[in-house]
C-alpha cells in the first residue's frame, strides 16, 4: 500500500520504517522539500521509502498519518492539501501537548473537544482515525516488547477505515484493540496523556502502557 | 479508627460499610441531619456505624472520606467546616463530572488545575489524597472481584498521609498502588475518567480497571 507520513521526528521516521519494513511504498512528508531528517530517513530505508513535502506525500498516500507535533497539525494538513486528503483515510497520532510553561505540558484542547474532532471537522470528508496516541514509538511499532502489551485503543466515525487501520495495526503486532467509538471519543485517549505523562516520570520509562483489566 | 464519610450515595455507602467491617467507627456524614439514606445505612451496619450532619461527621472523624459529588463537594466541605478538618487526612474521591448537558459529561476542572489541586487550595491545612476515582465503588472496596485488579494511583502533597491512607487501600484488597506525586498528578487520574465512562459504554459494565503493563 501507499503510506504517507506526516512529520518526520521520531513518531513519523519510525512509523515510516516499520510500515517499508511490512512491504509499504511511504512516503515521509515534511513543510520543505529537501529536509534533511526526510532524506536521512530515505537514505536508511531502501527503495520503498521516498520524501518530500506534506502536499507530495498527502498526494501519494492512500492512507495519511499525521505525525506531526499536535499544535501544529492543522497547519501541516492544510499544506498537505484539502484535495490531496480528501476520501482518505488520516490515522491521527498526535497528541495537543502545549510544553509552552514547562512541564507538566497541558492539551491545547480537551474536555468538550478533542484534536482527533478539530481534524475531523475541518476536514469533513476525510476519514479521520484515532489510534496509538497512548504509547510512545517505540511500542507503536513493537507491542512485544513489554512483557505484556496492553491495549490499543480506535476512534472514528467510519467503521470500514477503522477495519482497515486495525489491519496495519494488527501488523504492528497489537492483539487487544478496542473500538471506543465515534471521533468524540478521542477525548477518552487524548485526556490519558496528563497521566501517562505523570507516570513516564514516576516509572522513570516510557515504555508501559495501559491495559483494560476486567 | 474514627472515620467520616461525607456523602450518603453509593459510594459514601459502600465505603462505610468496608470500613465498618474492617472495624472502624465511621459517621455518614450528610447535609441534613435526618437524612433517610444515612438512617437506612447506620440500622444495617451495626455498632460502628453511625451518622449527623457534615460538620458533626467531620467532627468526629480522624480521616475524613469527602464521597460527594464533585460539582458540590467544596459546598460540603465547607458545610463540613473548617475548624473540623483542619490538619485532618481527607480522602478525595470525587470527579468533577458535569452531567449537565448529557451524555458524555463534561470535567468542570481539568488540565490545568483538578477538583484534588481545588480542594487543597481552599484547605490548606487539610492533608488532601486522591484515590479510588478511577474505579467504581463496588471495585473499590473488592478489587479482587476482578481477574486482575489493576492499579490504583496516590496523589498528595504529604508523604505521611499517603502512607496512611495506603494502609487502609491495602486492607481493602489493593495491591499495586502508584503514588503518582503531589495533589496536581490529580489532574492525571481525574482525566482518567473521559476514557473511563466510554470504555463503561463499549464493555457494558462498570466492572473493569486500568493495569499499568511494562
Amino acid at each position: 500500500m501507499k503510506i504517507a507520513i506526516l512529520g518526520t521526528g521520531m513518531v513519523g521516521t519510525t512509523l515510516g520504517t516499520k510500515l517499508t519494513k511490512l512491504g509499504h511504498s511511504v512516503m515521509m512528508g515534511s513543510r520543505i522539500n529537501n529536509n534533511p531528517r526526510a532524506f536521512d530517513w530515505v537514505s536508511n530505508n531502501g527503495t520503498l521509502a521516498s520524501a518530500g513535502t506534506f502536499s507530495a506525500a498527502a498526494a501519494f498516500g492512500e492512507i495519511v498519518f499525521n505525525c506531526t507535533s499536535g499544535l501544529v497539525s492543522l497547519q501541516a494538513l492544510q499544506l498537505a492539501g484539502r484535495e490531496n486528503l480528501s476520501g482518505k483515510i488520516l490515522v491521527d497520532v498526535a497528541n495537543p501537548l502545549d510544553f509552552s510553561k514547562g512541564m507538566p505540558p497541558t492539551l491545547s484542547v480537551c474536555n468538550t473537544d478533542s484534536l482527533g474532532e478539530v481534524i475531523q471537522r475541518q476536514f469533513p470528508d476525510v476519514k479521520v482515525v484515532k489510534t496509538l496516541n497512548t504509547v510512545n514509538c517505540q511500542l507503536m511499532v513493537n507491542p512485544g516488547s513489554l512483557k505484556e502489551p496492553g491495549n490499543l485503543f480506535l476512534s472514528g466515525n467510519d467503521n470500514e477505515a477503522k477495519s482497515e487501520v486495525k489491519k496495519l495495526l494488527l501488523d504492528f503486532g497489537w492483539k487487544d484493540i478496542i473500538d471506543l467509538g465515534d471521533i468524540t471519543t478521542a477525548r477518552g485517549t487524548e485526556q490519558l496523556l496528563p497521566i501517562w505523562i505523570r507516570l513516564m516520570g514516576t516509572l522513570g520509562s516510557g515504555m508501559f502502557n495501559f491495559k483494560i483489566v476486567r
